[in-house]
């Protein structure tokens, strides 16, 4: 029987990172990384192959590549059984093999339709992690024109405006009042859908689909308020679901929510087994709360906490929860976010104050390319610890909110940024005397010192917040 | 005679932001800026007015509109004379305005270009911040062809890149083995070098300036090797230092590098006088030893803790040090650094470990407008304390060197690093699984906990610097 000191199942952003993890703290171990596809793809990518990359051809993980010049061991097989008590890993094909260490990160699977009738019609499709599948989608969609998206989450319109490049009619249904109306703020959500909209993307929001319609094939949808919108094709995004069928074969628990129950080292019940990415626990990092983000990001993070406390334990290097993490691009136009909105705030009882500003990415504003940026912070009023925010700007908006992500997972205050320097050069970021963070953070605290005026209160109808969008160049 | 809450001397960035940063936090209070300038330039832009930018005018900072809308009162005038005891300033026109509370803002001046045989030909120049000088300049480069710039710091190289963009035939001379050679390490000043040679800029290094040659106007440089370089015009930007005529003039102490002495709430010794920018002391937030970085970032960060703490200090409002923080970019190639350099560290003795990752800014690599991003780190071996990181990169290099900015303001670890969540997406960043941060970060790691092999300890000649260079998409 083989043997190898760890055992990856799984290939994806998780898997991979766990893999390559693994052998950089470790690089005596055996590590073999047993996943169903060669050929594996990089998730974020996959709403561009539609438009952007123009195919999964072009949308791969490097995967065998790194493993092979890293000393990583690859199977490319079906793992159906774990015998935890042996500790042996079986596949589809009969073969076993056994293991020191097991990390599973096993993924995220589409949710499925069968709620919505009429989900089994011909040219309705779902966006799995399959590159087999989503080629053949592909093919299909060439042929097709008038395309219905739902829902209108980060995948829901990173697809319509894809499918709206590639020249197709798209429509993008989303029963919230806003697309991507859970991830960001409203202002921010309008923002999008002022560009989605510009790009020419139809969107139906407030409004949710009662029926796909249809004889064999896709004739189009009826909304729940009984419209019915025309349609050569469906796709939907309403969701992923944590692939844990392996997990609970093997006895391991689960959370409520349906993920594999992990400790912050991504250790299972049992010592031996950790588990990682979009089917392992997740706790938010400022409700503490459990929560549901399935992110790569969130998926690697925790991919590298497994592969350094595999066989050592260190109580410096947990993960301490996820945040709410995640930016887009419509065009040259970024959105990001970080930790909690203003509104999720709310809701959780945060006593909170919040500041935005808008400037100019380059300065003088007057720059070739130059764009907007607007920056909101949201703080807590007692401490002035930052609690999240949001981005809208150029280029540099995915690294401009991973760094509000850093601030946020650091515990940093508003004192702690307003006295803190950031570089700035014409070329490449806003004014020094008007960088918005910056400009941001000052309007926390101003808040917060009390020195704002009693008119100021309520002007958006909530409490201790303050808005200043004054434009400097 | 007039009096005011607050005077504040100098409407250049520090000034700027320390007049909205008290507003913002004592709104209440009567704040007049005044400065010599009714137009006043944002200073990292100047070298672009000879190309991108076009002119003066089109960098302007929006002082006057900004002061009005805030209720900020603005004198344009010189002041002269401070009268600490009655709490007086003088201006050259003989007014006499009091003040409760004042903020020394006077910047700094280019370093005076006398010791160089030569230097006062016509048609040599410096670059002072000095709206009407640079219109002359550049008047007479317009009509000129033959530019040499001297030295190699920031303002030289983007000076040079601009006017070679302007149709210049330029070149550049820097007496140390590279240009930039004091802000990055070797292997990045290399890259930068390539770039500008690439874009057309002719380059000498570890070459001094003897002298500047000419009858009444220049007609070449000699160098430090004999060599004469034909030249009709001559750039030096050879260096600022703090402007404190007025500081010292009424009696306040300055430190041995020149600067006015202040503490960590920019306080002067004189408790009602507060000291901010180019011309205030600065203090190296990582060595702790006098720094002489003049930066518009650190003095934007400076301006806001003067503010903050001008009529009711803050313990945690105060300055910690400066870091040298700053990017810059020949086309759209960006540069960054943020604290130490490996080679600085070394210098100053830190036990140090590094790491080096190559990847690209979009993700999969195939997308269009996808750009290599490099990311160096360096960390305290024992914590794993950041001390400094260097990036080469695309339009996203600004925000990631602020990125990493903070990492080190906040003393964050490496463990921190890498068991913290970045948002990852195919169009504004890297991989998840090869985000070049990260991937650095564990390559600190992976020499921290003493995993890597004997060989890799002297590969570059340093004990503890492993570099991987591996370009995964």
């Amino acid at each position: 029987m083989d043997k190898a000191d760890v055992i990856i199942i799984g290939g994806s952003a998780a898997g991979f990172v766990a893999a390559t993890t693994v052998k950089t703290h470790y690089p005596d171990k055996d590590v073999l990384v047993i996943h169903k596809d060669g050929k594996v793809l990089i998730p974020c990518g996959i709403p561009y192959i539609f438009g952007t990359v123009g195919s999964t051809e072009n949308d791969l993980l490097p995967a065998g590549k790194v493993f092979a010049g890293a000393g990583i061991r690859e199977l490319i097989a079906e793992v159906t059984g774990i015998d935890r008590e042996k500790k042996v890993c079986s596949t589809k094909d009969g073969d076993e093999i056994g293991y020191e260490k097991l990390i599973i990160a096993s993924g995220s699977i589409p949710n499925s339709p069968g709620w919505l009738k009429g989900a089994d019609l011909e040219n309705v499709f779902t966006v799995p992690k399959d590159k087999v599948y989503l080629d053949s989608t592909q093919l299909s969609i060439n042929v097709l024109k008038k395309v219905v998206v739902i829902v209108g989450g980060f995948i829901g319109v990173e697809l319509s405006d894809e499918l709206n490049k590639a020249g197709k009619d798209v429509t993008l249904v989303e029963i919230l009042p806003h697309v991507l109306g859970l991830a960001f703020d409203e202002e921010i959500a309008i923002e999008a859908e002022g560009i989605l909209k510009e790009r020419g993307v139809k969107l139906i929001t407030g409004n949710g689909v009662k029926q796909i319609i249809g004889d064999k094939k896709v004739t189009g949808i009826i909304l729940d308020d009984n419209k019915v919108i025309d349609a050569d094709s469906v796709v939907l995004s309403v969701g992923y679901r944590p692939n844990t069928v392996l997990a609970e074969k093997t006895g391991l628990s689960l959370t409520e929510q349906g993920f594999i129950r992990v400790d912050e080292y991504m250790r299972t019940e049992d010592s031996d087994v950790f588990a990682v990415g979009d089917c392992a626990e997740k706790r938010d990092f400022v409700t503490r709360k459990p929560c549901n983000a399935m992110l790569a990001s969130t998926a690697c993070a925790e991919a590298r906490t497994a592969g350094m406390n595999l066989f050592r334990l260190s109580a410096v290097k947990t993960f301490s929860g996820t945040i709410s993490i995640f930016s887009t691009a419509l065009g040259d136009h970024g959105f990001g976010v970080a930790g909690l909105t203003e509104t999720k705030a709310r809701e959780e009882g945060f006593d909170m104050v919040t500041g935005v500003f808008e400037g100019v990415d380059k300065h003088p504003g007057t720059l070739p390319g130059a764009h907007k940026q607007k920056v909101k912070l949201i703080a807590a009023r007692e401490s002035g610890v930052l609690l999240g925010g949001e981005v809208s700007g150029g280029p540099s908006t995915g690294e401009l909110t991973n760094l509000i992500g850093f601030l946020i997972q650091g515990r940093m205050s508003i004192n702690t940024i307003l006295t803190s320097q950031i570089g700035t050069h014409p070329l490449l970021t806003a004014s020094p005397a008007a960088y918005p963070l910056m400009k941001a953070a000052g309007m926390v605290a101003k808040s917060m010192t009390g020195a704002r005026k009693p008119d100021d209160q309520e002007k958006k109808g909530a409490s201790g917040t303050m808005q200043s969008t004054t434009s400097v160049s």
